[in-house]
């Protein structure tokens, strides 16, 4: 560590710790202001933004990354309007910021209450998709929280533009201009600094692959919010109606592999498994998806010639994002549930039933961000949930839990409002 | 670190893990049977407890520890007493656990709510004062969390004993008998391992002074709920009802020394100093508190002939937990707000002021778990604010903020009820 990365640090620090103070007077039409006026110096800077891009796609290309990083990369004019357009989104959202709720009379005579209000300064470390620049600064502005963001160094260049961007946009608001600092050093150390920077950053929120957020969250003592993997499950129970588990349970897997809401494990139970695994079964042949398969799904789907791959442990815990499944017959509810507690990474999962006491059992036992009845799990998303934009989904139990909006980007603290009252 | 200890340690774990598993199946009917036959069970054993308590208490004194010390490990028959009734109080205090709340529909057909659920295994870290294990035990099976204690080893035997009792009480419920453990070894070593252990706790709760707790989050990569110290602030306005002012004043300071809702700082505005400060200084000066104070106060008081001592820095940072105050006076609502928020540790700071637009700044701008308005800080309180036992105080912004009740020992996760809805 250098010395001189130390004193950056501190002044990165500092300068966000003094923003976040002065944020907590910024008004709704304040922050809505700077969001449109980053949304217009995107759009005016267009080409500069290109060109920048194309320096890192170009060493990105010249250190031979792969064409699907380079695409994660890449920024065009579609792309950067995109960009744009979900900042100005972001106005029509409701602030959480100052919302009061719960006041109460006591029987001293004071009235307790709760107030919404920011978390501070957040901390958001990423890969290189330069698009979490401009998403991840503007929910922050919008939650009244400073922010520092530290991009993958491959996207160096595109990420010091839009710092540029943000700054100009900031310089013609009465926000602070260190509301939202990008990190100027290609320097790993400072992903050190920064997660156990306790005095200066209240919460730290990686985005990206499992190992960037392991790797993260092995070393952080400032607060994580994150999610490792989605190991999401669908439990069809013997009292599903079948058709509908069908449509869903192919919803989930195919509808996009990729998402970390889609389902990577189908649970079925013993009783309906002879009925309902072929139909689904026959889905994911013509979708061309692979079936890891417990032996009594590989000795059912053999006598309907559908050809399948005996599961191993490991399959239990996978996160394929890709056109794979792991299919398993348990005994009975409780069997999924054990199954999905165990083996899941606690961010959606979904039974199927018309059973009332199986679906409130298993909303209660699953010990999961999400857990839904008769849906696809692909619906846990901010979007979908209501609640706008999200930063990323938390399967930690503290805090945010499931897709972390503007609110999950807030805390609330304690007010009184008294008229004298003393404790006696 | 020895074999030995991580074995046993990682058994501890693994039984808190699934003891918290089993937890959520628990009826409020359950957990309150195991709340009941815990009062019954510590009444019945009241003799072994002293006996065993006393061992402690002889160790302690062979040890030359202070009176002090001493007074906080003993337990007679009146404060056992006192530990049971707190745990057949909290049978009254209303179930947190399985609460559904904002379940809304969306466009889609899905609707989406939340539901609060346990946050699992807690682990607590306190010093050699043995309520707090009953304590502690008792608000973690009411939220439904598997508990792992650590007391001092100064209250071993005491701690030993209480696990019996609990253990006891626990086999004659269909809860689990792990849902509570007490740490069953001297090893300092295994609160390293506590710390630690993302994978068997989800909370570590370390209770006790502000060295014990800086210790455990220092090196803490679980999430830690916490309070360091409580530099409360009362803020009397230009706008102030002097009267009020003087009684609620007099009040935060000297109505007990000791809390950590005890307001150790004064601030006035300099419009209204030469009114306010004789009359409250008089108090102190009858009460005996040691007034250190700036420059512009120390003139004011000498005019009134009543002796100050010139504060230093340090003591705009100082929790005195004495008869002791910190006086300041300050140009304006600003500069109350800035010192607040530069000197003082989150906890709980107050306005007192007839001034509307000055009180909602006050109650916006300042960074605390609680703020208050025209009342005694000493208000900051799981009891006064009807949230019943509280666990401790926090002054973290991430989940729990203020006092730390059932409440503060769940988490919510999404729930979402469809009729088969899918994404396209």
């Amino acid at each position: 560590m250098t010395e001189t990365l130390q004193k950056y640090w501190s002044e990165v620090g500092q300068q966000a710790r003094a923003a976040s103070r002065s944020l907590l007077k910024a008004s709704t039409a304040e922050k809505n202001q700077a969001l449109q006026l980053i949304h217009d110096e995107i759009l005016k800077n267009v080409d500069e933004i290109i060109s920048e891009n194309q320096k890192d796609c170009d060493v990105a290309r010249g250190n031979s990354l792969t064409e699907a990083f380079i695409d994660r990369l890449l920024l065009d004019k579609g792309r950067i309007e995109t960009m744009a357009q979900g900042v100005v989104d972001m106005i029509a959202l409701p602030d959480p910021v100052g919302e009061i709720t719960d006041i109460k009379p006591r029987p001293s005579g004071i009235q307790v209450g709760k107030m919404r209000v920011p978390l501070g300064v957040i901390g958001i470390i990423y890969e290189a998709r330069p698009n979490v620049t401009i998403d991840a600064a503007a929910l922050c502005i919008k939650s009244g929280n400073a922010a520092i963001l530290r991009g993958g160094s491959d996207a160096f260049h595109t990420n010091q533009c839009l710092a540029k961007i943000l700054q100009n946009a900031l310089f013609q608001t009465n926000l602070s201009e260190h509301s939202v600092q990008i990190v100027a050093t290609q320097d790993r150390a400072v992903v050190d600094l920064m997660v156990t920077a306790k005095n200066y950053i209240d919460v730290i929120i990686p985005r990206g692959g499992k190992s960037l957020v392991e790797r993260i969250n092995a070393n952080a003592t400032v607060p994580v919010i994150k999610h490792l993997d989605g190991v999401c499950h669908t439990f069809v129970d013997e009292f599903a109606d079948l058709e509908l588990a069908v449509k869903v349970v192919d919803n989930a897997k195919t509808q996009r592999y990729a998402p970390c809401n889609t389902m990577e494990t189908l649970l079925v139970h013993e009783n309906i498994a002879k009925e309902f695994l072929p139909k689904i079964a026959e889905i994911f042949v013509v979708k061309t998806v692979e079936m890891r398969v417990c032996e009594q799904t590989q000795i059912i789907l053999n006598e309907h010639e559908i050809s399948t791959l005996m599961a191993t442990d490991a399959d239990w815990h996978e996160e394929y994002l890709g056109p794979i499944i792991a299919i398993k017959i348990v005994k009975d509810l409780d069997a999924a549930i054990a199954h999905i507690n165990h083996y899941g990474s606690h961010h959606t999962d979904v039974i199927i039933s018309e059973h009332y006491s199986n679906t409130t059992t298993f909303l209660r036992m699953v010990d999961s961000a999400c857990v839904m009845v008769n849906a696809s799990s692909r619906f846990c998303d901010g979007f979908e949930f209501g609640l706008g934009a999200e930063i990323g989904i938390s399967t930690d139990k503290i805090h945010a839990r499931g897709p972390v909006g503007l609110e999950g980007l807030t805390s609330q603290k304690y007010i009184v409002l008294g008229h004298g009252e003393i404790r006696t």
